[in-house]
């Protein structure tokens, strides 16, 4: 086989990847370890930046979003048993951010992928890289007990955190950034109609709970936890009860509590590869660094990655424009360091760190009086919250 | 001996204190451990906030500050061998700072006192608090071999962190909050010529660096070092060495070295206490509170203690306002925290806190990044930096 662009990892990022370069005429095949159904059961983020909508829109791949999405104009900081809204609109000069679960969006990719005849080739198993500093790279993998090789220009690694293609770079030649967070996120899926129309991120001395939603019927709600805690000793009952003490009392009251769907103990991680690219192998979203999802940067940094990669291969293929190439690692980078710093803050900012009440308690409380009397401050979260500009190449 | 308010300490909490109470009719005394020689000799912070500039103006404590003071409207950070400057009058409606060293308002404030026939009583050995809870509070000192007694209606505590005033309060009534950070700064003084006209705020590889001044001939320069640095191991030339290593090439290439007046290492703490009264006992400044020197909020903070607590006094004096007097404690302690974070903030963005560049140092160049890139980022420096408003008794 043979293509231009070889993706690994059909998730949202290659899919979104695969469906940019198509619509250019640049040829591309993904190559997914697991199968379609697997891809679309897990359940992940939900909050699109602008830019990323703008680019499902480049993509033409925005039809049920704009039918289904809640475009949000505000988010909740809670603390103190009261509320603080942070207009992001009114403090950016407009934008917003587009609440539409992953997993809409890559059905909808996928749909879009079909539509158009683009190749995805599903429990791809054992995709190994060859030559990524070769002017002939090419894959290899298994599928259906025979080994097949897959040429190409250049490969995307859209594979996650523990996929290939990060493995596939020399250890000597990538610097790795990492933070561990002493606790993890208990989720929990119920089709119960949000508490609040916005988000709300509450700092709480039990620990952090956020109220997210899904859709009008869809609710996802988080806990703080211990990272050691096991997701079965929390029933439905416990974890509804714990969430409600967390929240002010006004919202604590309007709680539709129901089955859960689904629950899950996410641990939180910081990190970063230095730099995201190694001879014809460029590294996109989570494969590359990862954040904790305080602040919903996770999806968004992938959209960014996508957005870096796409424009880059089509000046490549319709300029001739390699030259841009050795940019693509720093020019990701620029943005994603910024959003390392705001999920990190705000995960600093809004979580439990220590059973007593110290300094650091006291710089939490401090820097939420502080923003949230501060027009200044409010508009550091805003602008952060909506994301941040893209950067160029050039 | 009688009088209305006794106060602990003649720096310049203490006498800035007396000196407003004084012109309100309300009788005071000092009393001071040290000479007053003493305590002019010791070298201190520089930069005044506008409330304190203010407050020393309503003192009738301002000629000489008017005269010789340097007025600043902007702020220097230093980071990859670049200067971004931090437009204080621009980012916050034309408040600025004014550079004035402590010493000189303390010489200017012992001038006015003298002039109104204050009582100060320096040498003042052995001062004890009684019956703080009662409505009778005296102290005791000793004085050229004798006890003496000093009767009054509240004690001030202005006698700083190793004072007898928090002392005197009871182990159990108060709450102490103490981050201690694994570095100091060497400060030397010197009669040149600053480097620049504004501060200059240095994040380096090797580590911290400020460039400061008391006059336009006299400069102040910091470096950090570690906590077990001896200053007998830095020679002049060594101190001018190492502060241009941490300096943008332009700056370095600028500086003006000479023989140190005074070089001294000092460690960095934060700390507060709370509540900061006990019965008739009012703490006041470095008695309650400790920042880092980063961001010059040591002796502003002081003085906003000592506007909070004038105001009060004013009140309870002249209008029987005597219920106001339990929000003392509060009202101080709200700009407090917030001061107390944005010192903790600015000493944690700008110090080398490990030998290995790890994700911590990501974030320090990410939020460099940031800010300076941001409207909205530099302005939540100026605000703080100029100093929050001050905060209402009532």
């Amino acid at each position: 086989m043979k293509t231009q662009v070889a993706i690994i990892g059909a998730g949202p990022s290659g899919l979104l990847l695969g469906q940019l370069l198509s619509r250019q005429g640049i040829d591309n095949v993904i190559l997914e370890r697991k199968s379609g159904e697997y891809v679309l059961s897990r359940i992940r983020a939900g909050v699109l930046e602008q830019g990323m909508v703008d680019l499902l829109r480049e993509a033409g791949v925005d039809a049920r979003m704009n039918e289904e999405g809640l475009p949000h104009d505000g988010v909740e900081l809670a603390f103190d048993n009261r509320r603080v809204r942070v207009d992001l609109a009114g403090l950016t000069g407009g934008k917003t951010v587009m609440v539409y679960g992953q997993t809409e969006v890559t059905r909808d990719l996928m749909e879009a992928r079909e539509a158009i005849g683009g190749t995805t080739i599903y429990e791809a198993d054992n995709v190994q890289p060859h030559d990524l500093e070769t002017d002939a790279p090419y894959l290899t993998f298994e599928k259906d007990g025979e080994t097949v090789r897959l040429d190409c220009d250049y490969v995307a690694g859209c594979d996650g955190f523990h996929g290939v293609s990060r493995q596939s770079i020399p250890k000597d030649r990538i610097r790795e950034f990492e933070k561990i967070y002493p606790f993890g996120w208990l989720g929990l899926l119920a089709d119960t109609p949000p508490v609040s129309d916005e988000l709300i991120y509450a700092r709480h001395e039990r620990g952090f709970a956020l109220c997210s939603m899904r859709s009008p019927t869809r609710s996802r709600y988080y806990v703080q936890v211990p990272l050691d805690e096991k997701v079965e000793e929390w029933s439905d009952e416990r974890f509804w009860d714990e969430l409600k003490r967390r929240l002010p009392e006004d919202v604590a009251a309007k709680l539709v509590t129901g089955p859960a769907l689904e629950k899950s103990i996410a641990p939180l991680r910081s990190f970063v590869v230095e730099p995201m690219q190694y001879g014809k192998l460029f590294l996109v979203g989570d494969a590359a660094h990862i954040v904790p999802p305080t602040g919903a940067k996770g999806l968004n940094l992938a959209a960014s990655d996508v957005n870096t990669l796409y424009r880059l291969l089509v000046k490549v293929y319709h300029k001739g424009r390699t030259d841009l190439i050795p940019n693509y690692s720093r020019t990701c980078l620029k943005r994603i360091w910024k959003a390392e710093r705001f999920s990190w803050w705000m995960t600093s900012l809004l979580h439990k760190f220590s059973d007593e009440e110290g300094f650091e308690t006291r710089m939490q409380q401090a820097e939420l009086d502080y923003l949230t009397s501060s027009e200044a401050g409010l508009k550091t979260i805003a602008e952060n919250y909506v994301g941040l500009p893209y950067e160029s190449l050039e």
